[in-house]
């Protein structure tokens, strides 16, 4: 059977190099050696590097591995917050950190917008006693984009608040300056293209000691993911646990490979892809964008609703070889979410296209 | 270059199917797939039914899939104990739970052994308000096994308080009776041969009812990882965060090796494998057991004392394709340290024996 191609919003389509890789880290034994080996510890500095390199990390900056993008929200929480965290809402995942800081027992707020649009962000909202502000760049299940000049507002009028941005299914493509924010993660399987189980989190300086200063207020920061501990290891190029060795090892083969396609070659034809798929949902008598304003569309996650079941338009053309995404939560059979991550070629999404026109 | 066998403690040797598997996994698109797809779910049951099968787990006790076994003994603490946990405390590794549930800020007492020898295990030694008993059945950093009897005795004096067992490098060779405890985990890197990346933990129903009461007492649990988000999610055979999917396919395929091979093979080969390591260690001049008492010795890690750098003994049988494990923390070139695991087989310990024998 010949393998289908998926435009899932995550996991989606392996980095079209990911097989060669595994190949050779079958060879060179990635998944039997010790984590704490120096061979492991040379595709962690390798992975470093080239995130830095590919997004234009400050120095400064820590990159941490953990598990997943989800352990992250928790760790952000236990490690930044004592009290006071802000979020702002609008959908399924950036609605989930807040209900996470709920579940500790923390105090936070929000500013939260019905599915498809963008909360207020007007500054004035956030209380000036909050000690983390959370934001996600794109939120995978609307499909809608928080504006970066929003994020940095933010930060003028709240300079000493520590800003938390989720860059999954916007990283490496959105051009964020790190040097606004405090605390960036993602998980893999968007846009590195990657086998899910990995988490990477990057920190500023300001967020480590963030950290020291809540512990020594006498509060618990957790135990092995608590920011001076994954410093302490993160400075020997180790992780704080037994973690998923081979995906470090991909990922820095993967970042290796998007740094010699070029940063903007890869940003370059995700405008184009976006194009092609904001042209079909425009013009296409049955599909409708859900995301209203334009401004605010994602280039990665393109969301229409259907006119009729969605899940049929999604069985015909998961038959033809092409898997996308359902509507999420209510939206469920009412939508097609169609993901553009930079393993996608500007010909699959050409092809795509015509498929759907034929198809739907 | 020739592979080398790992005869390393964990991550060690891949059991001897997992390239296959990983080709299957590949042409399947495992890596690819949603995580709650229907494709997903049926490797999580084809797993839990596996590892039903092979452990003999009660059918009312579940099993769920995290990250690593170091993540939960976080979750253990955050679930099931409001103040007293009680630690058997006998190595790097269950000393490290014990650190784990100072940090959170409870009250956790211990029994304690020097390195190599077993703490005092008389029950009447844990307070009568304890919560949670945690025991590691195999002690991977010095090579003790905590006896199944005493486990057993421990259980009858104290029938209410739950206990924990770390399964890690043990699972599933020893024969475990699962009804007599409450919460065993461990991580898939060591006896069953996977790579790192992925933590199984099998919870009784007296485990899942002790979170809830913890929760409906207004102490917090934690939030995706709650034992009634795990079990919520568990029924519907996904994992509460986008998962290592690759992994739990892997585990799936080789827990079914496991089945065919006969789980009584396996531990018959395992009982011949330790005899040989013994019979080596007893005998050969410049190494001695540092487990002194012949019945706490691991069946699954060998650790001897070396005459000598131990450093230079492993680089000179890492040379002819050889990996043994270093000694831990303050034994490093002290000790070597041999894991035998399901997917060594007799004739590779039968040619480690020899080649050891040629080399120092």
């Amino acid at each position: 059977m010949p393998k289908k191609i998926f435009f899932t919003p995550g996991p989606s389509a392996l980095y079209f190099t990911v097989e060669e890789h595994l190949k050779q880290a079958s060879r060179a034994q990635v998944m039997e050696i010790n984590h704490r080996s120096s061979q492991a510890e040379g595709y962690y500095a390798e992975a470093v590097n080239n995130l830095k390199d590919l997004m234009d990390i400050p120095d400064d900056y820590q990159v941490f591995f953990l598990s997943s993008a989800t352990e992250i929200w928790e760790r952000q929480l236990q490690n930044l917050v004592i009290e006071k965290s802000f979020h702002y809402c609008m959908g399924a995942f950036s609605n989930r950190f807040y209900d996470f800081a709920v579940k500790w027992g923390l105090k936070p707020e929000k500013s939260e917008s019905t599915f498809g649009e963008l909360p207020d962000t007007n500054p004035n909202l956030i209380p000036k006693d909050t000690e983390l502000i959370t934001i996600a760049l794109n939120e995978t299940s609307t499909g809608v984009s928080f504006p970066q000049e929003d994020i940095y507002n933010i930060r003028k009028s709240h300079p000493d608040t520590l800003i938390a941005v989720d860059g999954v299914s916007a990283l490496p493509v959105l051009d964020l300056d790190f040097t606004q924010v405090d605390s960036v993660y993602f998980s893999v399987q968007k846009c590195f293209g990657l086998p899910a189980g990995l988490g990477v989190w990057i920190v500023s300086p300001r967020a480590i000691k963030k950290a020291a200063e809540k512990l020594a207020l006498g509060h618990s920061i957790g135990s092995y993911q608590a920011l001076p501990n994954l410093l302490k290891n993160g400075l020997k190029l180790q992780t704080t646990f037994t973690a998923n060795v081979l995906n470090i090892f991909l990922l820095a083969k993967v970042s290796r490979d998007m740094l010699e396609k070029g940063i903007d070659v890869i940003r370059r034809e995700s405008d184009y892809k976006a194009a092609l798929l904001n042209h079909l949902v425009e013009n296409h008598p049955k599909l409708e964008h859900f995301v209203s304003d334009r401004k605010l569309r994602s280039r990665m996650i393109t969301v229409a609703n259907t006119t009729g079941d969605s899940s049929k338009i999604l069985e015909s053309l998961a038959q033809k070889g092409f898997v996308l995404g359902n509507g999420y939560g209510a939206y469920k059979n009412k939508q097609i979410r169609i993901a553009s991550f930079p393993t996608h070629s500007k010909e699959q999404m050409e092809l795509l296209v015509d498929v759907i026109n034929a198809t739907i």
